[in-house]
């Protein structure tokens, strides 16, 4: 294994001024369309229309519309609080996953999981980030327990990993029964880090 | 862990005849017009005119020029060859899963799982097939020379799954030391099945 870690800890500067406001129009408008009609009819036009902006701001800005869905869907993956606090290391990383195979597997995380991979890297970086940031403070919180902890890479190779690759790839979801033998397997092994 | 299998074992029927001819000569157009230039680049129209259909064809059969691109992607992800005989389990399984990963972290390899999987569910599940597949006959070698093995399951859950984890995902590729201690980890486990 490398020293290095796997997803870099910190996102870039989010934008700030009038072009933060005409990007959170532009999203809340495609966030209102995939509401009211089917993925496919969204067009860049119609897009443009809702937000009030000139369809070209958006080409200039995105390029296409897929970069723009993949755009949207990356903040809607961005996690709005910590992670619950259950009082114990294994029951916070077992909720945590719970809650994350329920919302990438359901019908809305698998549309944002395929706009994301649809349209390239930067997204996808971030898509593995918030994971990496939610695991890593699940970790200190332990940490501060005095708990013993497996180290964040080695929970997004043995659960993470197997869960994501069977709601991407697999005809049959992972179910919560998956996650806890994957996460079982993980806290068994004779390779405990701190 | 469920019974049945998470991956249908079989394809479906190859279509035949003419609609056959007609497909062949439309993979065979994309594959030629990505050879020669960029793939954002890529129309339908430009690619019936290479093929000699109209563009309704294409439109009628694949809906659009994501499905298209995922379809020829699928095919081209189809194997050519049984693994290699390395004369044994493990061997076969390494020299396996190095090749896999190689050809899945190219850049023509993640362009081709970024066609697949910005696309849908269908061809997704063809691409996990093929790789269960490749991983069944590696162990139905093993068994007939008498070897113990595991389940093609654990090998997608310990290896394939953390490897395309970080190929879709991490910032970092996956090495093959990375896919070793994947597999030394799941062979050391005591979980083997026959």
């Amino acid at each position: 294994m490398s020293t290095t870690p796997l997803i870099p800890r910190t996102a870039g500067p989010r934008p700030g001024g009038r072009s933060a406001r005409v990007q959170a129009a532009i999203h809340q408008a495609v966030r209102e369309l995939l509401a009211e009609a089917p993925r496919d009819s969204l067009t860049v036009p119609a897009v443009a229309t809702r937000a009030g902006v000139t369809p070209s701001t958006i080409y200039r800005r995105w390029g296409d519309l897929g970069q723009l869905l993949a755009d949207v869907a990356v903040e809607t993956l961005r996690p709005e609080a910590t992670p619950e606090d259950t009082g114990s290391y294994q029951g916070d990383l077992l909720a945590w996953l719970e809650q994350y195979r329920d919302e990438m597997s359901s019908g809305p995380g698998r549309a944002m999981l395929r706009d994301v991979l649809g349209a390239g890297t930067e997204n996808t970086g971030k898509c593995a980030l918030y994971c990496t940031q939610q695991l890593d403070a699940i970790h200190e919180r332990a940490a501060a327990r005095g708990e013993s902890t497996l180290a964040t890479e080695a929970v997004l190779d043995g659960v993470v990993a197997p869960m994501m690759y069977r709601i991407l790839f697999a005809a049959q979801a992972p179910t919560n029964e998956d996650v806890a033998s994957w996460l079982d397997a993980l806290l068994q092994a004779p390779r405990h880090s701190t």
